[in-house]
């Protein structure tokens, strides 16, 4: 196929659309169904915009976190997503998702896809400011979400606190402010009956 | 209530969740369900990302352009969806939004009030290379996600060739490229039969 640079782009446009029908563990405030994925990257975006300024690193390069919260869920368009506690599943996730970014990345002109594969092994890293900030928000937007929703992502699957805290922690490597408010609510969740000593 | 900085961003964040309720007219290509706000404003984000090139005014601030998309519907929370096509609620459109934009980013600490405000009139206004392209992809994304259905939000509520190149052709003036392929696209769609003449 010999589509032109700009019909190529479009094609890619089009098959991400799948990341709609992506469905994650973490449910909606209001109608409590669950949340899918092009709506929670939506959502990051919306944090690292309001939430920028309490990055631990400044200045942030705004644009690069952006482009990788936008980005970052598209691997789970082939390899699904795999739920925070979910160790078995989460032994090979980065290989499967290592042959998503393969083909999807793949779809666009060579030096985009580039581009995003590039951000995308950073986001995964963590070794940069932004991906560290970009990191913290994608751990503190489902944890607000499962507050707003009596615990319930955690409930189903039995998620005790210090669980939650193992594996969210990292948030205060991109932002201590962040993470001190994050603390706070795993203590209120758990004050509340939302979530498991 | 005096609540400090960080909490009342949050409290913003929590609030604006609901855009993933307000549904739109336009479906997804693969479940044929309605989209959502939340997801529109992701694939509009990752629009600007792919096709910034394109934009007729270089070098174009793509920061400014995504803070645009990412808070452009926040307003729909409290107004409602108001389909391209609908001219009878288009007339009290910009009252009953600009009315929610008071609320809504009134959540928000002043200085970042201010700020999405700025950026929402400036979406609105379509006066700088920033918010043409913005609304070019605004008015980009569902016309292709319509040829990807068949027309179905078309063909629902009888809309016609002539009405979709007069609501979009400012396409043209966000980018002259993306205008060309979407009327493209119009002739491809009349042709298959999935837009009216
Ligand atoms: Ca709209």
């Amino acid at each position: 196929m010999n589509l032109d640079r700009l019909s190529r782009q479009i094609r890619f446009i089009a098959e991400v659309d799948k990341l709609k029908e992506i469905f994650r563990q973490t449910l909606c405030t209001q109608s409590r169904r669950q949340e899918n994925d092009a709506e929670h990257s939506w959502h990051l975006a919306l944090l690292v915009i309001v939430l920028a300024e309490h990055s631990n690193h400044q200045p942030l390069d705004v644009l690069r976190v952006l482009k990788m919260v936008i980005i970052h869920d598209l691997v789970e368009i082939d390899a699904g997503d795999t739920f925070a506690y979910d160790t078995v599943r989460m032994a090979d996730q980065h290989e499967r998702e290592a042959r998503a970014a393969d083909r999807i990345f793949g779809l666009l002109p060579d030096d985009q896809r580039d581009e995003f594969r590039a951000l995308w092994d950073e986001f995964e890293e963590r070794a940069t400011p932004e991906s560290r900030f970009a990191a913290a928000v994608d751990r503190f937007q489902p944890m607000l979400l499962n507050c707003l929703t009596e615990g319930a992502a955690w409930r189903n699957h039995g998620v005790t606190s210090d669980r939650v805290i193992a594996r969210n922690q990292h948030i205060a490597e991109g932002s201590t402010p962040l993470w001190a408010y994050a603390a706070r609510m795993i203590d209120d969740a758990v004050a509340a009956g939302s979530l498991a000593q």
